[in-house]
């Protein structure tokens, strides 16, 4: 696979689309989303990762929370990944990671990944190159795993924000009181990084492609929510579940 | 790698050592474990796992308790693998296994392990032969994974005892006292099983070889305790290790 440009992909919905439109395609979806994760969950077994992954800003929070936000917790759970604790990195880096994959008949939200680990820690140099390469290898190994002997659906985002929207966000966070909360002096520092991470990125697309990526574009709330809902909902579809047939 | 055959290859020490030598020896070497454990926590550096397999009365519990036991527990610890939970078998077979993985300075000793699924479970045929293949290309990722990514420094110890020896011990369980709790009626049963457990075990030994097997003649106990320390001693010492300098 040759290495994708993200600049030359587009940031904004389709113009021909309706804003209102998708808004209440999305609500359907959601609907329809109630019956499969209830299917999911009562066959037991598959499971979904949602990888959500993206730049500061470029709405990762709001989506889990419109997204999954109307799912049954019982069957949904979130992880953030922060900075790694002393006993993380005291052992590989994907065995935090590892033990927070979905048990059959989950949903489990990543809001960032073991991705960070090919991407902050890249992009600041603190591994080198071949450490790097070695990572992804062990990346795909890892998404192999999880595919192959534990049924899980991933599904890998990228929040796809334009540099400008970034720095919109990133300004209402020091003028907002609702957002203000969200505000980290760190960010600023980060943003001027953005070249940095968007080669990082198209790295991580390139050599961690076994499981795709899905591109989207981030700059507009309501398209993003209408493709990853969508997304979604056509994985599960796709499974073909049924409700078990009662045990005698 | 051609497949090994364990029947060719002797389970007893060899005639020319002296018994009462190799036990002088092998405490010798217990002391000077001591120091490596402790050279080993302090650089907190790298990690020691210490793989235990064998067929019942095998005498795993032995080795670990006459090796393992003199040494400082806050940096070595022991988890045994049964019957997984229902907890873990909702995820992928690696998970409970990853989850118990050494942290950095730490010697770590499975008591079975990972192989279990592609032993036990191939036996019993309760896994066809396919997901059994894929679960050694499973097995091969992730000792990479502890290796490169975490200085993990992997000794897999096969106990290789005789079916003769393996039925004595097994007897004893039923007459001596003390030693009547290990006993379970499953174990008679198990043993019928013998020569699928050793094509299981010498397809293992062909097919999980990145990191090599060590194989362990386990008919005298005095012998495999001096093989194993003997082991972990020259690993530890071809470490190089040295005490951290103090920070300043």
């Amino acid at each position: 696979m040759s290495k994708i440009k993200l600049s030359a992909i587009s940031t904004t919905a389709p113009k021909k689309l309706d804003k209102e439109k998708i808004k209440a395609t999305t609500r359907e979806i959601l609907q329809e989303l109630d019956e499969l994760q209830n299917l999911l969950y009562a066959q037991h077994k598959h499971c979904v990762l949602m990888v959500v992954q993206g730049m500061d800003a470029s709405g990762k929070d709001g989506v889990i929370k419109n997204v999954t936000g109307t799912l049954n917790p019982q069957g949904c759970t979130v992880h953030s990944f922060k900075a790694p604790t002393p006993e993380e990195t005291d052992h590989d880096f994907l065995w935090r990671v590892h033990k927070q994959a979905p048990g059959k008949g989950m949903i489990q939200v990543f809001n960032r990944s073991h991705y960070e680990d090919i991407l902050i820690q890249r992009v600041h140099k603190w591994i080198d190159e071949k450490t790097a390469r070695k990572r992804m290898t062990a990346i795909n190994d890892f998404e192999q795993l999880l595919t192959v002997h534990n049924n899980t659906h991933i599904l890998k985002f990228y929040l796809h924000v334009s540099r400008e929207a970034q720095q919109q966000r990133l300004t209402e966070r020091t003028e907002d009181p609702r957002k203000m909360w969200k505000y980290n002096e760190n960010d600023l520092e980060e943003a001027k990084l953005w070249d940095q991470y968007m080669d990082a990125y198209e790295d991580a697309f390139k050599y961690c492609n076994d499981i795709p990526w899905i591109i989207v574009p981030a700059d507009h709330n309501w398209y993003k929510e209408y493709i990853i809902a969508l997304t979604l909902r056509d994985t599960l579809k796709s499974l073909n579940m049924k409700y078990p047939r009662l045990k005698k």
